[in-house]
C-alpha cells in the first residue's frame, strides 16, 4: 500500500503559511507501514486539482487531499473529486443535521454558506469532523482509494489518524510493516567528515537505511527501519546505532529528543554539580538552554552577560590587566571569566564565552569568528578555541553548542 | 511566466522536517509575479525525481528544485537532471578550486567525498554558493529553465533572490502583475481581541485581502495585495495598514522583518541609551534577543541570570530582607532587581524578570505563569504583572516578549 499527499490551498503556493499537514500526514503513514513517494501542492483550482489527483491516482494506491472543504467558493476539493470520478455531488441530510447541531451548540444560526459542506460525491461515506463543520469523506474509484480532509490542521489530524489511516491499513489486508526511525546527534563534526566516517554504510545499508541532515550547528543521522513488529525494527536500528557510536565516538552524544543542554542538566543533576555561566558574545544564550528544563534550579544558580569590557572586569572581576595585555578575545581572558564566575556564583563549574560574532570587529589577527570557550571544573579549567564560519547569528549559536559539548564531555569523563 | 517547485528530500516524505524551503520559494516567486501552480515533493530515489522534473517541465516554464546536491550518495538531483536532459555531468575545475578555497580557509583539507559536488550537467551555469559547499546550477533544456538549489535553507536563500529569480524575469522580459504582502506585528493582544477589533475588515476585504496567524507570543496579520506594479501594489497595503493601525494602537508595534527586539535596539541606539538586564525566570532569554542585533555593544552592556536567591541578594546586590517579606517573586523584587542592574552596570535602561514558569513551584497565591517585569528608565521604574498560560517555555517566551514590549514603549514614549 501507498498513497500520495495533496495539500490544496492558494496561500500555500504563495508561501504565505507553511504546510505543515503534509508532514504530519506523511510522518502518520510512515508509522502506520503506508509509503509515500510523492506530495503535490495546488492551489484553489478545480481544474488543476483534477490534474493532480489524476497523477496521483495513476500512481498510488490512495490518495489523501487536504483543504478546499470550507463553505466559501474558494472551497474547490468537492468539485474536483466530483470530476474526477464521475460522481455527482449529493446534498447529504445527516451532514446537514450535524450543521444544524454544530451551530446550535454555539448559540448561532447556521450561515447559509455553510450549506454547500452538506453536499459530497455520490456513494461517498463520510469522515466525521467532530471540531469543526467542514466533514470529510472517503471514495473508492477504480481500484484506487480517495480520502479528502479539510486544510485545519487541529480538525484533519483526528480524521487521518482515527478513519482514514484505519481505512487504508483494512484495505491494504496485510500487516502492514512499520516504519520506525531513530535520530543521532553528532556535535563538533563537519558533515563531510561525518560522511567520510561512515560513507560505507551510507551505501551499504538498505533496511535500515541511514540519511544524513546537516543543521547549522550540529548533524544529524536518521536509522530508519522497516519491519514486521516495533520489537524487531528497534532491535535492527540498535545494532546499526552502535556501529555508528564505535566510529564517531564521542561525538555521537544523544538521540531523538535528547539535547546538548537536557544531557547536561541530567549529568549535573545526578552528579549533584551546580553551574554558572559568563558570557560575552553568546550573551544568555546558554543561559537560556540550561534553563529550559524544569527543575534546573538544583544546578543552575546564574550567570553574568559580560558584553562590554568593564563588566567584565567590574561586575565579574576579570583583571583589566589581562584584558589590556590580551585583549578580551583571549585564552587568558576566557580563563579568568571562567574562574571568576564560579567563584562569583560558587559554583562547581562554569562555563565562559569570549569571541568576535561579527559582522564587525574582526582583525587579521583575530578574524570574525574567533571564539574562545573557559570550561571549570572543580578548580581546573581549560580553554578550547574555535573558528566558526557564517553570520552574526550562526557563531552565536555554534558557539553555544560547542560550550555545552565541551562542558557535557567533561562532566561525562570527571563523573566516572 | 511560471514556475513549479521540487523540493527532493526523503526526509520530508517521511515527515521527519518541514519543507520550510517551498515556502519560502513560493513567497519569493510571487513577491516577484511569477505564479506557482504546483509543487511537488519527491525522495531520494533519481528515478522517480526524474519522472517529477519532466511533469513539471511539461507544465511550467521554469523548474526550481531545492535539496540533493549534497556530498553523498543520498544526493541525485545531479544525476536526475542529468537523465532528464541527456547531458553529461563534467566535473568543473571552478568549482573544485572554490571547494579547496573553503576547506582551506576552515584550515581543513577537503575531504574525498565533496569531490562529486564540482561536477554539473555540461553547458550549464553555475549558481555561486558563498555559504556553504554545494554550488547549484542553472540550464535550459527545450525552451524550460532548470534551476537546482542545495536544501540547506541558510545557503539556498541568496542563490534564490540574487541569481534565480533575476535569472527568471530576465528571461520572462514581460511585466507581470505583481503580488506583494507585508506582515503586520501585534503584541500583547489575545487573537479574539484582534479578530473582534478588524473582523468587518477580514470579512469585507479582497484586495488586499488580510490574514490572520497566531503565534505562541505574538499575533501576525498579513496583508496582500495584487496590482499591475511595486507601487501600486504599496499603496494599497499602506492603506489597510493605516486603518489597522487606528484600530489597534500601539499594539500593532511593527511590521515584517521587524522584530521587538529590533525595534528596542533601534530605539536605544538612536537615544543614545544604554540598558542592562537582571533575569530570573527568563534566565538570559532576554540578553540573547538584545545581542541579536549587530552593534548591540553599543547600548547592551550586560545582564546577570540571577536565578537562585542567594544570586539575586549577593551577586545583584538585592535587599535580602526584600526577598524575605515578599518573596523572590513579588513587585518590590522585581522593582529591587531592576534598579540594582542599572547601579550595577551603570545603564540608563534596565529590565527585570523574575516568576514562575513552572511546571513545579506554584501556589494558590503564586501560580505557575504568574510573573513580574520591572521597567526601569533614568531613574524611575515601573513593575508589570502578568499571568500567562501556557508550557514552561511558553510562558518564558511570553514573558520575554511582554518585558520587551514595555521596555520599548517606554524609550518610545519617553523619547518623543
Amino acid at each position: 500500500m501507498n498513497a500520495e499527499i495533496i495539500a490544496c490551498g492558494t496561500e500555500l503556493l504563495l508561501g504565505q503559511i507553511e504546510d505543515t499537514n503534509s508532514s504530519y500526514i506523511s510522518r502518520k503513514l510512515a508509522e502506520a507501514g503506508i509509503s509515500v513517494f510523492f506530495r503535490t501542492t495546488a492551489g484553489d483550482n478545480a481544474g488543476r486539482l483534477v490534474l493532480a489527483i489524476s497523477a496521483a491516482a495513476r500512481r498510488a494506491d490512495a490518495v489523501i487531499i487536504t483543504g478546499g472543504l470550507g463553505p466559501t467558493v474558494d472551497d474547490i476539493t468537492r468539485d474536483a473529486v466530483s470530476e474526477f470520478t464521475g460522481r455527482k455531488i449529493i446534498p447529504r441530510e445527516d451532514i446537514l443535521l450535524n450543521l444544524d447541531e454544530f451551530f446550535k451548540k454555539r448559540g448561532v444560526k447556521m450561515p447559509e454558506s455553510n450549506r454547500v459542506q452538506a453536499g459530497i460525491p455520490d456513494g461517498a461515506e463520510i469522515i466525521k469532523n467532530s471540531r469543526g463543520t467542514a466533514p470529510g469523506f472517503i471514495l473508492e474509484h477504480e481500484g484506487k482509494v480517495i480520502a479528502c480532509m479539510p486544510g485545519v490542521p487541529y480538525e484533519m489530524k483526528p480524521m487521518l489518524t482515527d478513519t482514514v489511516i484505519p481505512y487504508l491499513l483494512k484495505k491494504s489486508g496485510e500487516n502492514a510493516a512499520v516504519i520506525k526511525y531513530t535520530s543521532l546527534k553528532v556535535a563538533a563534526m563537519p558533515e563531510s567528515a561525518v560522511n567520510d566516517a561512515i560513507k560505507d554504510m551510507f551505501e551499504s545499508y538498505e533496511n535500515p537505511s541511514i540519511g544524513i541532515l546537516a543543521h547549522h550547528t550540529e548533524i544529524e543521522l536518521r536509522v530508519t527501519a522497516k519491519a514486521g513488529s516495533v520489537v524487531k525494527a528497534d532491535e535492527m536500528i540498535n545494532k546499526v546505532k552502535l556501529e555508528i557510536k564505535k566510529r564517531l565516538g564521542d561525538n555521537l552524544y544523544g538521540e531523538n529528543e535528547e539535547t546538548l543542554h537536557s544531557l547536561l542538566a541530567k549529568a549535573l543533576t545526578a552528579e549533584k554539580l551546580t553551574i554558572s555561566t559568563a558570557e560575552s558574545c553568546t550573551s544568555g544564550i546558554i543561559a537560556a538552554r540550561l534553563t529550559e528544563t524544569p527543575g534546573s534550579s538544583s544546578y543552575y544558580r546564574g550567570g553574568i552577560n559580560a558584553y562590554s569590557n568593564d563588566v567584565k572586569a567590574g561586575v565579574l572581576g576579570v583583571d583589566s590587566v589581562v584584558i589590556k595585555e590580551h585583549g578580551a578575545v583571549s585564552p587568558e581572558c576566557a580563563c579568568e571569566m571562567a574562574v571568576k564566575c564560579a567563584e562569583l556564583f560558587k559554583t562547581d563549574c562554569a562555563i565562559s564565552v569570549t569571541g568576535i560574532a561579527g559582522p564587525d570587529g574582526g582583525t587579521a589577527e583575530k578574524p570574525v569568528g574567533l571564539v574562545y570557550v573557559g570550561i571549570y571544573y572543580k578548580e581546573a579549567v581549560c580553554v578550547h578555541k574555535f573558528l566558526f564560519s557564517g553570520n552574526r547569528e550562526i557563531i552565536r549559536q555554534r558557539a553555544a553548542v560547542m560550550a555545552l559539548f565541551e562542558m557535557l564531555k567533561t562532566v561525562n569523563r570527571m563523573g566516572k
